[in-house]
Order: structure tokens, then C-alpha cells, then sequence
């Protein structure tokens, strides 16, 4: 049976579309002739993709006319720093790639990151186009133009804001993820959900159902996010909204030497600060236990073995901090956030509010 | 005498001042604290820079309620490189910058291309202003907001466009400047000449005269500069005009592995253009000849060892190419230059042409 694919359009850079639905990646010369035109395509993909889908997209792209060439990079967090990203731009000006041509991300959310980055700055800015082949990817990173790479001192401290020219994600690739790697994309889910409110949310809260499904939540994810980037591209305002979880996400990277993958921290920071939100009084229960028991049925951890004192002292480079000050995204019901202003100083009584006990 | 301070508006970015003048890195913090705000501030220099100037600009930042930190790097366009960016990132972050602290460029040109980038990516952007200590970055690299470093496959291949927050041209550091850094900058003080046509290119023309004449020179090269980053800023049309000289010159610099410096190589890359120009009937006598003697007069060389051939082929990973074709800036006549694109492959033609005979 053929299935449709669904679309969603981002007013944010230029404007873009989303593309979500079976078979994108073998047709996605054609789908990318159409909107960014043909020319050379350098495609950055992490040596686990890379057999997956490079030679069909490669040969795709040929087909359709563009001059497709590869990057293939170690699979990992630990790719995602600027000695990977300098390789890559070494790649691209050895490939001759010049202002009116393209870099392709072919994979999740390392790749979209450090390829969107590379084009960021590539002679000033060339344009990208993102194929997602991760659920984490497809529900949130691969839309919104935020790009970056860790610095030694934490994560994702150095980027640019970069709107994709596309978005094809093809959701057979989630059909063969690892079962972690899907939960890894269910815990961004979540946390738009917790953010969207219903229906989403409960479309999650028992577990992400069976694949047929999967397109119509990714599409509900994106359109969630889009709105919110184009209320907000540079993250100035209500953007910030979408880090909830986050800043005990980060620190719990950070504190683990990034082997704890972001999706789980996400799941863990959301637990953490949607507990801490209820014990503080900013909201009211059940909304932390609906809020745990979504991201458990997804297979996703909701505590984590770090002190509350390590994780605030992880945090301090934490982007979202300015000056002596850390905005954290605190739930105050399903469908409902708010950015809440701390001194730094308080942050650990936050995260102790919010451990598990 | 008290000498009176010159200031230019640049319309560009948020819009910020420019101001001209002697005296002005011992007072820096006082100015600054009125446009970026007390806040902890990042000053990056040069190893030739930082023992003349950086103890009286963090002095003054502190007397003024700033919060400043000092990084030095070694002096040269070797240092301009993706390693270097890395280590300024990490350093910012080890001295815990938000995102509302502010990046000092204090030097020439090679220092605000690597801060202004570092502030440009730094948690995806922090202000920065730039106090230039060359007449190169007096008169040309600190205002108009382009930021880059060098790839090993060609020079500014990586960057960003980031307008400062403000200038702050501080005269007295011209006057010691060795003759040699001092031709540098006078170099793309006549390129602007050549664009902006009379009084400039006349005051120009005899080589730069009296010490009391520069800040008035500064103050017009800046002005013309920001007139056309104004309708221009990203570099999509008019201010192409800007890198008169600039293919040749840049393809000079990787051929001597970057032994010429930039304002040598620019005055060779305008002469050549400028002969060629002239030789294929683009521009009539005695232009070119008004041009080199100007360059000549002001202690710059106008010929160059590279061959066109060698030139041509540097060239291939210029940031000008789009595609098979690449776009060279043409005198017409002293104030008018034309944009003119041509196929990659005619590039060594025109290199030849400009050869001295």
C-alpha cells in the first residue's frame, strides 16, 4: 500500500519544508533538484549511517543531476568537536565547493549539528539540507537551524543559527533503529509533548504505538517546533522553552563523559526538573508523575546516579546562563511552560528538589 | 594640542560608531561601558600587540567596571586557523562567558578576523568590538563585520558575518607601527581610493603624508567602506567591489605559503587587475599607470614572482568562484569599478594580461 507523505512548513531562514513519509532518502535527487537546485552536494554522514543509505543517496542525487561527494566521519558524541568539523571543511574546499553549492546531514542529531555548522561558516554560509535517519533527529533536531559542536568545556557551546533548505525525513530508516536509539527520539517526543499538551501527549504517554503512527507524531513534533522557531528563531524568548529538560541534560552528559546518550539525559533532566517544579510548588501534582510515567513507558530512565552538587557545578557553562543567572523551563501542567530566572547559586537546590526518593 | 576625535555611523548589524582618534585605548572601558554594558570581557591579542598595548586596555576595561581576561596568541596569519579559534572558544569558556559578555579584537586584521569569528560562534554569537592597532584594520578588516580564518586548502575559507558593537581607533598605535605593517595598511587605504575615487585617492596618491593627516584618511576610508557594507552586507552584490585586488592578492599569499603579507599582496593584486584591466580594454590609459605609481609611492610593490599560470591555479579555492565562473572587480576608471564574472578557465588570460612587460 503506498503511504502519503505529510508535510509541514517552517517559516523561519528563507522558509522550508518538512517532508515525512516512506522512501524519501532513494528519491531525494529529485525532491532536492526542486528546491535547491542541482549542484555539488558534499553529503556528511557517521560511519554507522554511512552503509546504511549513502550509496542510495549518493546515486540519487547523481541521477538527478547534482555532483554528490562524501564525508564520512567515526559514529559517536565524541565526532562532534571542532577537529571534525575542520576536517569536514577541509573536505568541502578540496571538493571545490563554492558559495551556490550544498552540504547534505545524512543521519541524527551529530550529524545535522556538525554538518549544519560547516555550512554555517563555510565561506561565509552555504546552504544545507537535512535527512534525518534517527527519530531524535526527525522529531527535533533536524528542524530549527540550531547547529553546533562541544567545546572541551561542554556541550554545544560553539554554532551558528543556520534554517536547513529541506527537510526529507524518511521514516523507513526508523523502522530499523536499535530499541535505544529509538527511545533516544521517543524522550524528545515526550518532552514536546509535555510542551504542546494534548493531543500529542497522549499519543506518547503509553509508548510510542505501532509504526503507522510514527508520521503523523513526527509531523505533530515538527509543526509544534516550527511554530516556536518562528515566534523565536535567534532564542531570545519563548524558544527557550524547548530546553526543557535540558540543563540537567547537559550536565548529566557532561558528568558521564557524554556516555549517557542525550536522548536518555533528556528523559532524566525532564524527570528531574518536572519533580522539582511539583516539590517547589510551581506546579501541581499529578503532573510530575504523568510526566515520569510517559518517559518510563517509552524505556526511558527518569533518575540519574550524579549528585544534585555535580550537576549544578557541571552546569555553570551552560549556555543558557547570562551573567550570574540560569533560565530554567519549568512545567506548570501538560501543554503548559514557563521560563523561570535563578541565580546560579540555586541551582542545585533545584536539582535536589527533583531527585528521585 | 588636543586633538579631537572623528566618529563614523555604520548602519549595518544593530548600527554602531566607529570613532577615530588619539587616546582612545586608554580610555576604551569608559566608551565601552556606555555601548556593550559592563560585563566580563574576552580581550584577544597578538604576541607582538599584547606587550604594548593590553595592560592599558584591561586596565582601563577594570577601572570601568568590566570584568576583563586576557587571551594571547602568537603574532601572524599562521596563527589564523581553525586551531587557534579552538582554543580562544575554549578559553572563553573556561573564564565562564554568557551570552551577554562581549569579545575585545585588540591588533590588526588577523586578531578581529579570529575574535570577531570566536564571538560569532561562541553559544552561537556574543558581541564584540574591535580596537584596531594597524592602519590595515583602521582603515578596512574592523569595520564591515566579515570574520574568517585560513584553511589549509586557501585564506578566509571559514567564517562568519558578525558586525561589532563598536570601533575604537585608537591613532597613536599607528605612529609607531614599523614601515613595513604601516605600507600594509596603506595598501588597502589606495584600493579604497581607487573605488571611492576623489578627494580620497588624491590625498593617496603622493604616498600618506603628516601624522595630522591620518585620522581625517581613516575617517574617509571608513566611510566609504560602510556606505557600501550598508547596502551590502552580506556580500551578495555591490560590495563584491570591496576585493579589488583580492583574487590575485589572496592567490599570491598561498603561493608564498604566506610569506607576502596581505597589504603587500593586495598593491601587487590591484596592480595586476588594474594593468590587465587596462590591456583588455575594460578601463583607459593612464589608469592603471595612476594606480601603480600611487601603490609605488606609498612603498608597495606592483609586480609579482608567481606566474599567471601558478596564480590561476591558487585561485581554484577562491571564496569569488560560483560554480565554473568566478567574479573579479575591474577599475573602470579612479572612482568607478565594475563587477565582471568570467569562466574560471580565463582567469590565467587575465592574470597574464596584468603582468608587467
Amino acid at each position: 500500500m503506498a503511504q502519503s507523505v505529510q508535510t509541514v512548513e517552517i517559516r523561519a531562514g528563507r522558509g522550508y519544508t518538512v517532508s515525512i513519509g516512506p522512501g524519501l532518502l532513494g528519491t531525494c535527487g529529485e525532491a532536492l533538484a526542486g528546491t535547491v537546485g542541482r549542484c555539488r552536494m558534499a553529503v556528511a554522514a557517521d560511519s554507522t549511517v554511512a552503509p546504511l543509505y549513502l550509496e542510495s543517496v549518493t546515486e540519487s542525487l547523481y541521477r538527478a543531476g547534482f555532483e554528490p561527494c562524501a564525508y564520512v566521519f567515526p559514529a559517536g558524541e565524541r565526532s562532534k568537536n571542532l577537529r571534525t568539523l575542520s576536517e569536514l571543511l577541509e573536505f568541502m574546499a578540496s571538493r571545490h565547493l563554492t558559495r551556490t553549492d550544498c552540504v547534505a546531514a545524512l543521519g541524527g542529531g551529530v550529524t545535522g549539528d556538525l554538518a549544519g555548522f560547516a555550512a554555517g561558516v563555510y565561506l561565509r554560509g552555504v546552504r544545507f539540507v537535512q535527512l534525518p535517519t534517527t527519530l531524535l533527529a526527525a522529531v527535533d533536531s533536524s528542524v530549527g537551524g540550531k547547529t553546533a559542536v562541544d567545546l572541551e568545556a561542554g556541550k554545544n557551546l560553539a554554532g551558528v543559527f543556520l534554517q536547513p533548505s529541506a527537510v526529507l525525513c524518511d521514516t523507513d530508516c526508523l523502522e530499523t533503529l536499535p530499541p535505544a536509539a529509538f527511545a533516544d527520539g521517543a524522550a524528545e517526543a515526550v518532552k514536546t509533548g509535555v510542551l504542546a499538551g494534548e493531543p500529542l501527549f497522549s499519543q506518547l504517554a503509553g509508548g510510542i504505538p505501532e509504526p503507522e503512527a510514527l508520521p503523523g507524531i513526527i509531523a505533530r513534533c515538527v509543526a509544534f517546533k516550527g511554530s516556536v522557531v518562528e515566534a523565536d528563531e535567534f532564542d531570545t524568548g519563548v524558544r527557550r522553552t524547548l530546553n526543557l529538560g535540558h540543563t540537567a541534560a547537559h550536565a548529566i552528559e557532561a558528568c558521564s563523559g557524554y556516555a549517557v546518550s542525550h536522548g536518555r539525559a533528556v528523559a532524566m533532566g525532564t524527570a528531574i526538573i518536572a519533580r522539582a517544579s511539583e516539590k517547589l510548588g510551581w506546579c501541581a501534582a499529578p503532573c510530575a508523575e504523568r510526566i515520569t510515567a510517559a518517559l518510563a513507558k517509552n524505556g526511558l530512565p527518569v533518575r540519574t546516579e550524579f549528585s544534585p552538587e555535580r550537576l549544578a557545578r557541571a552546569a555553570q557553562s551552560d549556555k543558557k546562563r547570562a551573567g550570574g543567572e540560569i533560565t530554567l523551563v519549568i512545567p506548570e501542567d501538560i501543554g503548559r511552560c514557563a521560563l523561570k530566572t535563578i541565580p546560579v547559586g540555586e541551582l542545585e537546590a533545584v536539582f535536589a528538589a527533583g531527585e528521585e526518593r
